[in-house]
């Protein structure tokens, strides 16, 4: 049977370009994978980045409708798509889409990120909301669900009845990257191998009370190693635990102070990449089961919300 | 009556140098400040830059003797006086002096940092120690006072009986620093002026319950921006804010999990050169009193450490 493609999906960040070409089935037919992140794109050019991508499967197959997520999305990408609200689901993103003409004719939509503004301060994700989507698969059948998304700036997503009803973002990634490039705790750091028991080992000290917080435990990678309790070649790992188990006990502290939650039974880990090891490993040490959401979550949720969008024909 | 100098103390840490002629009654006769801290030193030359600094001196009055304190003592400057352990008040320095003979002929004593280690991590601090020795200014007649020295890495001290029994050091300084000129933090900041409004929201935030602690607050300065909550003129003041707020609640935390400890009354601030008013501010919102300590405690430190090792005459 015929399988022939018929949507564009574009999974566009800060410092990464996804494009993949969709088939009516939803099988990923074909993908391209490149830098051109927004912040790497020569005068915000990004009609030519994507016709450099898409242009062939264009020339092949017509001008398909094409869905774009993540920062591509924002004030500083291509075409803004603003915030919606909580809680937000496949329906309310397909609804809000916002839609745009390539230079070279395709019609393009826009996925809006999600904010929350229930609390002291707003909080937002864009590009996340399309990968919980995928992860879901169209389900609104789970009544509660948790979700990670590690990474530079790590996501904690609490899904009821297939839609976003709380997130919390933790700056984990780039505060790990930071103070390892331009802070003291770098100096005494030699190479980036992966050291298992200095990892635990900063998980641990991170939940240990009477301590102080983040900002006292930070200085101990200073002196592990400078006392040689931790070795040179595992101090990065040390303070990689660290950080990890800070945010996984902020917020697990996050979600208690919901009215309502229980302390998740599982969570599902999406679009973890090369960090989903370390955070199976951390996650277990506060009692937690974890599990691995769909691969190619983002593809996924911009084929779901194309279809829920009527953008491409029924399968 | 007369009041020659007797004593060259040096205060010299990682991004400073600062030389000081000591007079007989403990007056400061001159002074020297250059950016020739150990990190900017040429091929580690410190006999040239201690030879610049305090020869014209020598010239005048002859081979005086020097005491120095900071980071020059570290395994990374000149000499090496290791760390001496918790309690230790102006005798435990004064007995761990180490010696050494400059080019110049000059005998220098090289003051040891002071570690603590009846923790899971050990913490250390060098040179803050003979700041503390200077604002106690010999008197060990309290039975208890805490004092904050702010900065890159701020340090909470606990004293009992003139000896400094606890201590702590926070990253705040370096955490704001590192992550206003690298993170995505920084990137909507607009100038450098000051905004309390902005400061004591972040103080504010830093205290509120049920929002998980810093990985997840940090963010809040991107969103507040994002959504002009704040403007981006005093997005710098509100992280300030944060991070200090933070540190005072982190420290707080540290005093009260110890055993007979009660919350101090008065906080004395030293060396907290620019920062003293933002500290002031931040501790009172936490209903701690703060005083002044010595403006020249480094210098008094030194004195006091060098008439206790009897280098020089007695008064």
């Amino acid at each position: 049977m015929s399988d022939p493609p018929v949507l564009i999906a574009l999974d566009w960040g800060t410092t990464s370009f996804r494009a993949y070409l969709i088939a009516r089935s939803g099988r990923i037919a074909d993908r391209i994978e490149r830098p051109s992140g927004i912040l790497n794109v020569p005068d915000c050019d990004f009609d030519r980045v994507f016709n450099e991508a898409a242009g062939p499967w264009i020339a092949q197959h017509g001008a398909l409708p094409a869905v774009a997520a993540g920062m591509i999305g924002s004030r500083q990408g291509w075409v803004e798509a603003p915030y919606v609200s909580c809680p937000a689901g496949l329906e309310d993103l397909a609804h809000a889409l916002v839609p745009h003409t390539a230079r070279n004719g395709c019609r393009l939509w826009f996925v809006p990120g999600v904010m929350r503004n229930d609390d002291d301060v707003p909080d937002v994700m864009r590009g996340e909301e399309t990968q919980i989507v995928g992860a879901l698969g169209g389900s609104s059948a789970t009544a509660q669900a948790t979700f990670v998304l590690p990474g530079t700036h790590s996501k904690w997503v609490l899904v009821e009845n297939g839609r976003i009803v709380w997130f919390a973002t933790f700056m984990t990634g780039e505060v790990f990257a930071v103070l390892a490039a331009h802070s003291i705790l770098g100096r005494l750091m030699a190479g980036e191998s992966e050291d298992v028991a200095a990892f635990r080992r900063g998980i641990d000290y991170a939940a240990s009370a009477g301590h102080g917080g983040l900002l006292k435990k930070l200085f101990s990678t200073r002196t592990l190693g400078l006392f040689e309790q931790v070795p040179a070649t595992a101090l990065r790992s040390y303070l990689s635990g660290l950080v990890i188990g800070t945010e996984i006990d902020e917020a697990l502290a996050c979600l208690a102070a919901r009215a309502g939650s229980t302390k998740p039974a599982t969570i599902t880990l999406v679009g973890t990449q090369s960090l989903g090891k370390l955070y199976v490993t951390a996650l277990a040490t506060r009692g937690l089961a974890t599990q691995y959401g769909e691969a190619h979550a983002a593809a996924r949720g911009l084929a779901l919300v194309a279809a829920a969008a009527e953008l491409v024909p029924a399968r």
